[in-house]
């Protein structure tokens, strides 16, 4: 049965607690952009701005988003926080952190009880890239052009592999 | 655009990478039952049966399939190696492993390198709960029976914490 | 300056996500009430019931509570969601996780942003009984009868502190 | 039942087992001052000036001091230690030491043993800001005006974030 | 030059935080007894008996103590803090904690700040059989008959590891 | 029984997931060159290659190879995946990983379960050394000539230890 | 060049440090012996028989060994100080220690300085499993017969997988 | 009852395995040289010497050595080597590695098995300094030059401490 739900010009948002985590939360934007999705971001703080967030949470749906990439350090509790207000599938990127290189970010992201969910990557940039492609592979079960600029994406990604190292770097 | 692949009668497959995975693991299929979501359930192994996973990984978009949920402990490659092999969302629950607690699941699985992204839960049952969870909120964006499923567990699951704790327990 | 606000006939409330704390965070009413502080107890889960977090959290010096003590397992994100709506004190109790053995629920609730405080005890019971501890040593400030108290139960603490081990156990 | 105790013209005291940990510890001095709290600011060493330290946490509440912060590094004494001669509030602040990230001050500093408190706040400066704010938190119980100062400090944390990152940075 | 310090009949002194730590210091004592060294075992709680332990701590080399062994769990001050109040050597035994399985313990014990040593052992039972055999190796730099009982126990030790595993087993 | 396959030129592989390895991964290549065994150094990313990694990992013994050495960091599942496709001897160098220093490079690599065996070495650029050792030793058991050479880098090792500090350094 | 050694009846040498290790390191030897590659297994502890040790690292190769298996658990010294005096293969098993599950045990194997290496495989059973077939792949460069074997162990493996769950367990 | 072997002229040796470790452990020797105690610092490693190690550790005592200082950093084994061939007094310095901070040269020394004791300091210079301190302490058992000048360093540490911090710093 379809959803009748509008459809968002921006189907992905991707929120993070403070300006300092735009550093690593851009790659899931760049990402996105390059695969022609468009992304609606925000920083959206669970602990400095609770109503805000609750606002988003609870409204993202009605708003046509249809994923959610949060990202947050430390007792990071931003992505989870918002998955226990919306059935949007979420994606939570751990900002590495000062003191326990982003161990703590980590665990408290991805160790959520049974029943709120929360789609967890790896700790940095590398994570905030992935939760972008992640996002594009969900986008991807209802828009071949999705799946298409996945499918060259990965080839590009494969084809830029070099047989062998270069030895002059 | 829509998208013209078949539509599977099994919207979800759940792999894991051995027979003891499956205490685990089950918790997965039976939240996803229990939102009237079919599974389908297969061992596959990424060190005992490379083969298998290499087709299975390959050829699941073309049979239907729209999420996969895989599990597996220890050095946990199963779902970082699917998800190499498909762009479909790549679900990655650690199992709880002997002697490092599932530490050793939970960072094999969750540090993808950039440009492969594994969805990863929490350790144990209480992620594969989640990773039915939060596969049932991907397929929500297209099926409204899921989505009003995920809302009625929502307000059960809500409903059912009682105001104070019980002290006679 | 005095403050005018209504004095609460609890001035604690103990606050925790599931039923399944309430066998740690028992200890922290029974320390209080050892020490003759009411304490008022509820089950309010960050992620199942956030709409009762939030009415908790904004209203609780309105109702005339004068220190929060929180526990939660895992992604534990129930004290600092708490600390973040309100300017009373918390106190965070991490409940041993299975896992992780609570190194989750610590992470989660000691690490907080600057910004928005969260007194972090030890893991478990031991942490349970603190934060009871502590919620009594904070309201000593003003209440002599609960000073009293907190002198008796050192001095019987030291006092029953045997010389030597009873080698016979 | 009011308490009679005389009224510190320095409400609390920040104490902290060298020199170097200044660093961290100003951030709390930092964050009371902003908030018109004065503090007492001592170097106190567990373990270079044990008698020093005896002294002051036997004599801290007749001196009128309402709360005691407390910041130190690697096997990290000082917070409990005052703690066990005290039954004024002692807040811990883990300093980050060299080899391990401050995850040894953590340990030592929050797993106390059931009977004596320290409420332990986050490794670092983000740690420290959060004691202080966590003393006035206490304070407010009983001053208005701290907390008066305490909502002006949330709001305009608050307002200060920006609704999207500034991507120029 | 000799020291004309008193020799104590009972030249080890054991001491531990609380009678739950005597499962695992009693191997302090029973190695030492093996080797005939006496030991004065007592209960000094860093926390609980603060002035029990500093009376302790200034008065062990008057008493004729040269060496002592001190167990504690959790964040373990009580070697530390006796350490910095002589100048006999302190030797730390971390007491298998319940959450964390010693590593709080061990930290707590070992990273001591430059200036005060403690000789830290392994954690639990191990680390109580070695405390008193290192205890031992120190007496023996002045005593042939400890010197004599440890090459025994050595000879003794080496001899009864067979040449190969009982398969039986 | 000898084996009659074809002697390969280059009895050692080296392979890497990335262009960024080959900083670890050239002293495992340079310790082999030193020892005057050729090696065949290429880049296969278990990722982002993974065809071309199943190919390598199947005809590797058919190529005349005899030892693998697999380097890789994060969610490292080079190693392993090859392991599961020969029964060549596969040697696997956990990459130091940006956030947790190779932790995960580590337990991704080392934890494998039972019935697919890799050889882990040390962290980082030792490990590099050790696996190129480790292959050489393996060789060592039917050519004499790296049985002599490895003889002679064990001499030199140990001739250029010295006897003191340099304490100018 | 081939080897002139004399080819030992017990290609692998199965080395543990105690009793307590033979239930995790007998999985070595019945691996190999399913293998029908002999093994001669014996206690040899670094610490507690230091001259055996010497005696059986420094002689191996003479007496025909070709690979060394070697488990430990702690402060596991055994299987480096056994790479140290021989460049035959070394292949580490670290055993689970009861208050770090292991970690201990594989941080002081894996490791290793740049010079002498150590194959270090899972803690655990499933190293020591993994160990026998490290051994028997090194070996089966050589020897068809163990090739063959390792072969059908594989199918074997491979073929006991089923393709589903069973649900009833 | 006395003991007659020789005194040496340099009651302590200060022993390492590699030139790197004496950034960390000159301040073992600058301290015990600042206390008056003559040092003998040497180069000594488990894995590369093995040969000189086992010499110098079964004729330390002969020599007329009474404390033994050995520091090592990643598997570190020296220090448990040396105190498996002495009954001297062995205490270990885990010097900090470069992928995991010393926590696996911590745990390769200070997780001894019973029956082989290690006294073991914190990472890094504090734990040098340490080594130092507490060689002094074990000699002022015998001799009160050694005793004095303890004291003499306590409390110039104590006197150095300032009331308050520098804020200028």
């Amino acid at each position: 049965m379809p959803d009748s739900s509008p459809t968002s010009q921006k189907p992905v948002a991707i929120v993070m607690g403070s300006q300092s985590d735009w550093e690593t939360m851009r790659h899931a934007e760049e990402t996105l952009t390059g695969l022609r999705v468009e992304t609606d971001v925000r920083i959206v703080s669970a602990h400095r701005t609770p109503d805000r967030m609750v606002e988003f949470a609870k409204g993202a749906r009605e708003e046509g988003i249809k994923v959610i990439i949060a990202g947050a350090g430390g007792a990071a509790h931003l992505p989870g926080m918002i998955a226990s207000m919306t059935t949007l599938p979420v994606l939570g990127v751990p900002v590495q952190s000062k003191a326990l290189n982003g161990m703590d970010s980590l665990l408290s992201i991805v160790q959520m009880p049974g029943g709120i969910p929360v789609g967890t990557l790896a700790i940095g940039r590398a994570g905030a890239t992935n939760a972008g492609l992640l996002a594009a592979n969900i986008l991807s079960l209802t828009d071949t052009a999705v799946r298409d600029a996945l499918e060259q994406y990965r080839q590009a990604q494969t084809a830029k592999i070099a047989e062998t190292p270069d030895r002059m770097i």
